[in-house]
């Protein structure tokens, strides 16, 4: 058997592959609605850490998944997050003019056509889930196609976006800011575990124990990210940096101060660790995914 | 066997049915985050005619489908349809403040708000439509969030809401606007007669039939929005009429002249008529519909 590849080497791979399956899944720019579809295309290509995909192969190489499987599944996940982005830009949100180190799709396009994209691409991640088998079971797809509609929906992503807007310019006291945060991003990245895994074959014990990581893994990501906005240079982010303290946010480094706010994405990698450490070396690169966030600059 | 209701009755019927389903599946006002939630409930509830549930609901009895799950598939359906209306209304898109003779939800909310109420009501109709079972088969369930996907998205409604966009302004040749029609209105309404029939048994020619007459009775309904926009009082319509002309946009009243687009109606009326004479009696529900809309007043 070959040596697997490092973990970089793998991250390179999988990227490819998910911009691929993107590729092949976002309508050609010559097909009408034409600009439409080039916001499409803009707002999701050639960009992005590809966080989500990746945990999404991870989750499903421990479960044995086809690759196959697992594009579609990062694809659709992926273009969810896309979605939110391209809405969180609008002026009426976020009013950001930057994203992924090039100009928002609003500035890029116009308002409505990043309204309208954002609505597309939601629409394209569950026309993608439902277009190809992607389970041994029908039924656990349709659950597939369940789990990412709650994941982006009112009590997932959009409603912590919706708490979000609604906490600016008060402080929060930490479990609200725990609620806003495991829902408005902890929730899509939990998702992404679970669909990845949904394509392979695991036990109800060990798809429990994913969730957990998923959970863990979730709230992570968004304490590095307000520490990081708090710390690194847009430059370095590719995205507006130092803009929760301007609009006032309440951030884990506001609320509990950076180094306090440093110990707790700590505690929640070991947290990640002891989930996983039952699958010893199967779940490898879900460890170094949790490793990867909790260390990165950007 | 007690005789069938008329059809106002059962209108008034399958839209009390309907409304309860959307209460059920909305969450309460109460849960977080509540202002959401709300604006989620004022966009969807007490308005607007149903047509699309009123046609699901047809199509479903002549499939001799369990209202049960007509309820699930035609507050699904409705859900969609609320969400565009709430982001059509938007500033950046056709800046309209009233809507079922309500303010429109960013007036009555914020735009954050309505924008964010509009993608989480994409996301519950995903999840609704993924919730229970359905369909006889799991793959024609599936298959049912295929459909609806890919009539909501970026060659369906989203789609033709874009190309509607690009005509602002300009005059359109006919097929321009029917392109732009089909995909704005017609492919919900399509959606909607294609979701409630797959609630029941129909063999695959009595499908196509009814996705004929779903073509032509959506088509039909446009050409009547026009005509009612060019004609009818904002009062009567309970939304802003005269806004096509106002706004310089290509409408069938535009490009026919009131007179032929009249005819146009009749015409496809005729087409729906054709596409159900097989189905005899059963298509009663059906019949009625196409004739209700386009001899609507409002």
């Amino acid at each position: 058997m070959a040596k697997a590849p490092d973990f970089q080497t793998w991250t390179g791979l999988v990227r490819a592959r998910v911009e691929e399956a993107l590729v092949r899944a976002l309508p050609a720019a010559g097909i009408a609605p034409e600009r439409l579809h080039a916001a499409m295309r803009y707002a999701t290509l050639e960009g992005g850490k590809r966080v989500r995909p990746l945990l999404a192969f991870a989750a499903g190489e421990l479960a044995a998944a086809a690759p196959e499987r697992l594009d579609v599944v990062a694809a659709s996940i992926e273009l969810i997050h896309a979605y939110s982005l391209a809405h969180d830009d609008l002026p009426c949100m976020d009013d950001d003019a930057l994203r992924r180190g090039k100009p928002s799709v609003h500035v890029e396009f116009d308002q409505a056509t990043a309204l309208l994209a954002g609505d597309a691409l939601q629409s394209l991640a569950f026309q993608l889930l439902s277009d190809t088998r992607l389970s041994e079971s029908v039924e656990a797809q349709l659950e597939m196609v369940n789990t990412l509609a709650h994941a982006a929906g009112s009590r997932g992503m959009a409603g912590g976006q919706a708490a979000d807007l609604a906490s600016t310019g008060k402080t929060l006291a930490l479990p609200e800011l725990e609620f806003m945060h495991i829902h408005k991003t902890g929730a899509l990245i939990r998702a992404a575990v679970a669909l990845g895994a949904s394509c392979g074959n695991l036990d109800a014990g060990e798809r429990e124990r994913l969730d957990r990581y998923g959970k863990c893994v979730g709230l992570a990501f968004q304490v590095v990210d307000d520490l990081l906005d708090a710390e690194a240079s847009t430059a370095t982010l590719g995205k507006t940096a130092g803009k929760d303290a301007k609009q006032g946010k309440s951030t884990y480094v506001s609320v509990l101060g950076a180094a306090r706010a440093k110990a707790f994405a700590e505690e929640l990698r070991a947290d990640c660790r002891a989930a996983l450490s039952p699958f010893g070396e199967r779940a490898i690169r879900l460890k170094e995914l949790a490793d990867f966030i909790v260390l990165r600059k950007f």
